[in-house]
């Protein structure tokens, strides 16, 4: 699964347009975008301010969003399964968070204080999130991981992290290693060390055990999320995480479960109890900040208080963001609204978990012999096999699947059916879909596989 | 200047408050606020998401902002010059930013696409400051400081980066270090290394470049604020910033200028040209957000481009956010507006300019052999140096003044006069601000110093 190659795969996504015979209808549908985006172009590095945000040709520009639409400058209405990175569980402008971040606005956008508007959300994941002994907001989860990978390291004196082939935890220096397959090529220049920072294969107790067991007495934390994201979609197994929470509680390192995608996704909370897990840090982001800047480091007290400045002599303490924005009372408001709303209609969970696994599961079935889903929830991703007979079980799996057919696929989604996924990447379903939608996506499915497979 | 010292000074000022007179007054007015902070600390580390935000007895918590006003759950209204860390240079809830962001949530808050929102901001950015050839958005300060860094060791090869003894640009692994007197033991425990970071001392040329030619084959780059902010607010003499430019030039090394603080603060643009620089990288924030979150790292296409992953390989690339928040158009609309009013509006920055320049002159003269005042522009800060003759030029000096006097100060001017500082921190006048406030903070002033010295 290691072995080394030399085809760029990232480079590969840049260029698969060649492979696209849906980009001419793209460009005649967006003229205006191509125009903008030229422009964004002379003004930003590669047109985008996220690497995983430009497509070829051209991203399209968007105007604006409402419910489950994003509308671009062409007014090209798509129903939008990207959600802000999955981060709009209620979908676009929900109205209650739209009334309540409003209602705050008026009330002031920028503390730099502490201010009651935090103690309302901490309240809410405090009672959602019993290992949430000791919260800290930060401003994004690349700080939130930035972070706990800190307090990991300044807790048990060790430096070494695992984190998974595979596993996206931002663009940190402290973790910005083995995204992307073969997992063995630097990510990025310009990083002066990554040797404290091990990799381990998702779902694969065995071969992790073995590499964690060589590490063992510099080993600080383990750093997992419980459905890989980024690197498509896929559950862990409960075994495997039990077994990893079970390796770092003996050998004295941390166990840490980045749920920034997963907290307040699945259900009321994050999933960490479900699969009887009981992490001493959990991260979290996206839906807690109702799509607002956020990120949240929170845990066992014991380890959380290492950062406290005021107990902590300067040569023991973990010193921790904060920042500017961290625990604006903007952000705290369209959290704690979007908390409140999931706590008090639980029927938001049945429905979107609902309309994801039928997703699933008729899109699965359209061609067996063609295509796998992953995914949970209302989270799925859809992916085109190589070898149909090779379960997506981690990302290498998925790396070796064909991602110009899956690019292809979004490409047509979104040039012929109005319906836009994130190239490349898995889609989410929020409170702003129906069943109708459940309807289209399967029927383009239909059309796109007739047309092309 | 440089000597090892057991006394530590963060600590001290957790442990000022014995010292302090304004203590039961303080109290007195803040009882809700006292029983809320409670139950923050148990929510969170040391009850705050910024370590700054803590200080002795119990920082107050902010019910709502207005204007000139930071207004606590007490229902004590505050005069601020805290300004959201110094980002809200129109004030609270300004009317035309308030009206645009309203605007903008109608529209949706969170796209996670290329936007034309983010092209206004751009646009307007380019023009004020014409070594953005490239702009790249990310969520926060503490994230652009990182890719900064990262874009100068990727583009050069190189791996060392310069500071500032006292420099502060924000928690990031890359650059935590030498913020505290006396700049040699290290800030956090859980950083795993921090050896290709070397730090220099402000405004001494000759001992500066001395340290760097020691490392010239090695260094990768030179980031200094042109006004030390959080260590201070004591701007740079700029022989020593063109020395530090020229060094860089001529050595092979990128010379990074941190104007968090100073863009768009002292002027319409960034501080660097008046001052003849030209730097390769510029970050931005707090003001080009309007006070909600964000980072800019911006700077020469040739530099910027390295991040490029449609042009550079994996190899080459360097690889840095963006993030799920960046470019949100929220974020962008607030800080498009924020510049737009700036922009048609030059008397804004002759009046805040003017009120700073008034504060610092006045309270300068009302103990001319007790206090130091520093600053430019709007901003300014008192020192209380125990020796008078010893001019504040630096951070050294800065930590050698008496810093249990300058708490003493904020929390009376807290207590006793509503004025509110971040105990210890420098004040930003804002466009919320008038001559009335400049008179309010001498009277004050006035009656500290016939009290306490």
């Amino acid at each position: 699964m290691q072995q080394s190659c030399s085809v760029n795969k990232y480079w590969a996504y840049n260029r698969w347009q060649s492979l696209n015979r849906w980009e001419e209808t793209y460009r005649k549908n967006t003229p205006t975008s191509r125009a903008l985006f030229d422009k964004s172009r002379q003004m930003h590095i590669n047109g985008v301010s996220h690497n995983i945000r430009y497509y070829e040709p051209y991203p399209f520009v968007t105007a604006h969003s409402s419910g489950r639409y994003l509308i671009d400058v062409d007014a090209n209405k798509y129903t939008d399964y990207w959600m802000g990175h999955w981060s709009l569980i209620l979908g676009h402008s929900s109205d209650y968070i739209l009334t309540k971040i409003k209602e705050q606005l008026n009330l002031g956008w920028m503390y730099g204080t502490v201010n009651r508007q935090t103690l309302e959300l901490s309240e809410l994941i405090s009672k959602a999130i019993p290992v949430a002994e000791r919260i800290r907001y930060v401003t994004s989860g690349t700080e939130a991981v930035m972070y706990a990978t800190r307090l990991a390291r300044a807790f048990t004196g060790r430096r070494i992290i695992a984190k998974i082939d595979g596993g996206w935890h931002g663009y940190a220096s402290d973790l910005l290693k083995t995204v992307n397959w073969p997992f063995t090529e630097p990510e990025s220049s310009g990083i002066t060390s990554d040797e404290y920072v091990i990799s381990i294969p998702y779902n694969d107790i065995e071969k992790s055990l073995e590499i964690l067991t060589s590490v063992k007495e510099q080993l600080a934390g383990i750093m997992v999320e419980p459905i890989l994201g980024g690197a498509g979609c896929i559950p862990a197994e409960y075994d495997y995480l039990a077994s990893l929470q079970e390796f770092a509680s003996k050998s004295g390192a941390l166990f840490m479960l980045d749920e920034i995608v997963t907290g307040f996704r699945l259900k009321y909370g994050g999933m960490y109890d479900d699969i009887g897990l009981s992490p001493d840090i959990i991260t979290l982001g996206k839906v807690v900040g109702g799509g607002l800047s956020i990120g949240v480091i929170c845990g066992r007290s014991e380890v959380m208080d290492v950062a406290n400045t005021s107990q902590m002599s300067r040569k023991r303490r973990c010193y921790i963001g904060g920042g500017t924005f961290s625990a604006n009372p903007v952000s705290m408001v369209a959290g704690a609204a979007t908390l409140e709303t999931l706590k008090n209609n639980p029927a938001i969970y049945q429905k979107i978990n609902r309309l994801g696994a039928q997703t699933r599961d008729k899109i699965g079935k359209i061609l067996k012999d063609k295509l796998q889903m992953t995914g949970a929830g209302s989270l799925f991703m859809i992916h085109f096999p190589k070898d149909i007979t090779k379960p997506i079980k981690d990302a290498a799996t998925v790396f070796e699947c064909d991602t110009n057919m899956l690019y292809n696929y979004h490409m047509y989604l979104m040039a012929k059916e109005n319906i836009f996924f994130l190239p490349g990447k898995l889609g989410a379903v929020s409170n702003a879909h129906d069943e109708s939608d459940v309807k289209d996506i399967i029927r383009a499915t239909e059309r796109f596989v007739a047309d092309e497979l």
